[in-house]
């Protein structure tokens, strides 16, 4: 049955955010710049299957998952390949720096800080498995299908600018292609990356992979979706990286271990409780969504859902 | 009752860390390296008041706190100037850097990245109330009287050798100085400072504050010691910044949120179930207690204590 | 009439340098270390046209000019569109930074620091006038023709060999390209610059550019070959960034404004009296000639050339 | 005899300097902001000793030299130490950075970059023979007696400046003791370098060291001041580090080796023809005269004075 009082805390939580008007559309992918910039959105998928939704949340507006999808790429990679594995690929330190930094790869590198970083996920990307791209292509769906619940598209038009607008993206890739972190060909690693950042989802469907890392990787039925050890390495990557130079500050407002997205995503686990996906395309310069971290805080606050207590 | 089972768990805990013979023990701070370096103890108090320990844990052994006692700053000024002004005071982003780096001061401050960090916590100690330096001693005391349930005491020596091997702070205190983050004289905040780091501690007692903050706030008896928001936001803090550069890593490695101290203490939060003292001078270039981390992550791995779980 | 004691002091230069056995060919362009590494040589053109050699500088051995091309680079663009459009093109600083630095670029850029670093050169790249490959070869091919004495030849295996290991300048390129500091098409950017470094010249010939510039542009002849201001700018940059993050020492030892090459060349200035190529591939981590730095050390002693006196 | 067209080109450039008005006087020692900013003058001194000064160049307005004085520690230990010894103390490297970096001391350190930044200066104060401030006060006298010709004094207000508001070279000494690159009280040594900068000239005797340089040393009258070594060194750390991160765009613009000091002056070389000093206290944010630059730049181009030509 569904609780009436935190459907309230809800609505008055995205009617406060829309308070906010800070805050740009990104503007480096074109194609994002389309969203009408009011959109502001949350779900709450509770570890028990019960679903809460606020503000517009139809199921006609499908928002790329930008770097919320790095969780998808970081989960598929971890229960292929182990976490031991997948930690020499990239390291597991937050940088201090912003999402596309290239300085301290080349300073103190040549292994990535991190997987929620850009360069960190282009790293993991390089070793999607399959030698060619419809293969990757494929390995991605399977894993998006498995971490939301449901199958997820591409949007082809921003894939398509992901791709003109990459280069640097590009940069990163080659400075790891010429210290030998990344082997292969660059313009493929990249295409699967550009594929990764480009499935979209609603709202709604964004919040199971919160709900599942949540619920320590079992779906509301209790069936095992991801292993125990996924979700606490997950979980943990999101607590000190998730938000790129903001983590920090972001943990201390929220308690929510979480990540974002530039379209203007972000998803966020209450250990035990719920997952949450925000949403509204306001972003800061570090590419946090605004209202959907005043979204969070407030449910964190009013809900006590901090992770520590 | 006492639980026999998880007695056990600790001793073969201790036992196979003492198998980890690499690590030195911190030779900078010159009084610290007269400690025996086999010395090797953990202590587990429950959120219900219950106590375990093993190794070398007898009464005998004190340990100054070092770093560890960043924590017991950060707590003692929220509670008395609340979170919105000590976040002035300094930021609390993780910064990829050492903990006694001058350089992102340099480049990005002037504000310091978090006051995990030497940078932070001088910011911090020239904000204890008082005007002379016995002000800021009797503050320092009640504040780790708080924190640990029972008075404790200065070691001379050890404060006599973080003064007169503490360039390092100087050059940072200068240079807070000359950006107006800190205002007043350089050698009373330091003072405070090197006081801060020189209070000692045994293993058993060390453990009270990661448990108070396990239990949002609360004595075992339920008594409210701190308030819920100052130990969510100093689990926050712990979680993303408390390792310095090795908080990313050492979150995937044991998922709790803990701060190392360069004596060889780590003090670690299990939330809603326990804190965790470990000890052992052997630590590594970055600071960390390297028996200490393994007792972590042996208890966290058998016990299912992640904090996302 | 030729100096017999010039002649000398050229001999004993080469047979000291021989000494050294420090040094290694550089490994990064695999074709380059098809060299014979005992190759020791010096040609020292004199501003009334006449010529000194020592050691192995038969007509035998050409030797590409990797990054003394740049100083073609730069010649030709300020004679063809004058210094204050060139130095919008790139800085004139040195950055204390290595050849391929990318962290400075990526932090304090966008604009590269200096035509010397490989940043700056390939942002000059993308300005060498015409639409096609074919007509960027042409233009280089002028330039070295006009800045040498004679034509020069593209070595093709070296040509291969540095764009098929060329992915850190990829990086830098794709790099600029996201800042907008260079526009077009990367791949033929860089085709270009693999070109200017691909070219190649005997120890003799190559005295023949430095020659140029300590005579303020004119040839022996009198007849003007660059105009003046060309001439003194290329030699303050290469004063204060000829050869990276050793430029300063390399004037402290030698004062003698230069240019190296990762191939082992330095061409270097003695302002009014001549110009001189030393050869010798055994290069240290910074790209300089070992060999070569020692008879350069050695001929500005022997003879007191000084620039500032 | 004296040459009335080039006193007449003196007197257009200070003309022609005054047009000038941005720059800011430098805030950061209190006392300097007392001087007029409306000062111009320029003092040039050939090497055969004939004086020309235009502007305000009379005898009453003593200015402090500032870090042009760095020139006279680094002549004086270079004589008394050789070179050998002194670029132990410092590495004689341009490092991108402004006069007071710490960042890349701290990252690439311990040894500064070279004599003419802070902290290379500092290193060398650390030096100065002696055991007492007045016999370090003794030392630098005589080197100012030395190189500038005639006995300087100190203006008192301005070193009590210094010191009061020092608290970044504090930052950097102390940083360079923790790293043992300086020994000794850190105090005595700034209390040094304190009295370093505080020295006092006319522009007219400022011209005196410059001169000096530009003759290898001699004075006028053939007598060897410095040794010729001595000079050359000099000159060459001028070149590449004089103007901190505007060096290479100095050496672009002037082709005059040069070394600047907030206060306004800025001494420049033209080798084997003349040395010049200009002074006006509008500086900008790298702490370079602005009318100053225009003075030389001026100068440079009418009288065909680049050092390459």
């Amino acid at each position: 049955m569904k609780n009436s009082a935190f459907q309230k805390i809800l609505d008055e939580t995205v009617e406060q955010a829309r308070h906010i008007s800070t805050g740009n559309v990104a503007s480096y992918i074109p194609e994002l710049t389309e969203i009408s910039d009011s959109l502001t959105a949350v779900c709450v998928q509770m570890t028990d299957g019960e679903i809460y939704t606020s503000g517009d949340c139809d199921d006609s507006h499908y928002i790329t998952l930008q770097s919320t999808a790095k969780l998808v790429l970081l989960i598929g990679l971890i229960e292929e390949f182990g976490e031991e594995q997948v930690f020499k690929w990239t390291k597991s330190e937050p940088s201090g720096d912003d999402f596309a930094s290239i300085a301290r790869l080349d300073q103190f590198g040549p292994v990535p800080s991190n997987p929620m970083l850009n360069a960190g996920a282009i790293s993991l990307s390089s070793h999607i498995p399959g030698d060619t791209t419809e293969a990757h292509l494929k390995w991605l769906e399977y894993w998006m299908e498995k971490c939301f619940g449901t199958p997820l598209k591409i949007n082809q038009k921003v894939f398509a600018s992901e791709r003109r607008t990459g280069d640097r993206n590009r940069s990163l890739a080659y400075l790891m292609k010429s210290t030998r972190v990344i082997e292969g060909i660059v313009d493929e690693i990249l295409e699967a990356y550009f594929y990764l950042c480009s499935f979209e989802a609603t709202v709604k469907q964004a919040a199971y992979l919160p709900m599942l890392l949540a619920n320590a990787g079992l779906a509301p039925s209790g069936e095992r979706i991801l292993s125990r050890r996924t979700a606490e390495l997950t979980v943990s990557m999101m607590a000190t990286c998730g938000l790129y130079n903001e983590s920090g500050e972001h943990l201390v407002r929220t308690g929510l271990p979480a990540k974002s997205g530039v379209s203007g995503f972000i998803l966020a686990v209450a250990p035990k409780k719920a997952g949450i996906a925000v949403f509204s395309p306001l972003v800061n310069y570090k590419g946090t969504s605004l209202r959907g971290e005043k979204m969070l805080a407030n449910i964190a606050s009013t809900m006590e859902w901090h992770f520590a207590i």
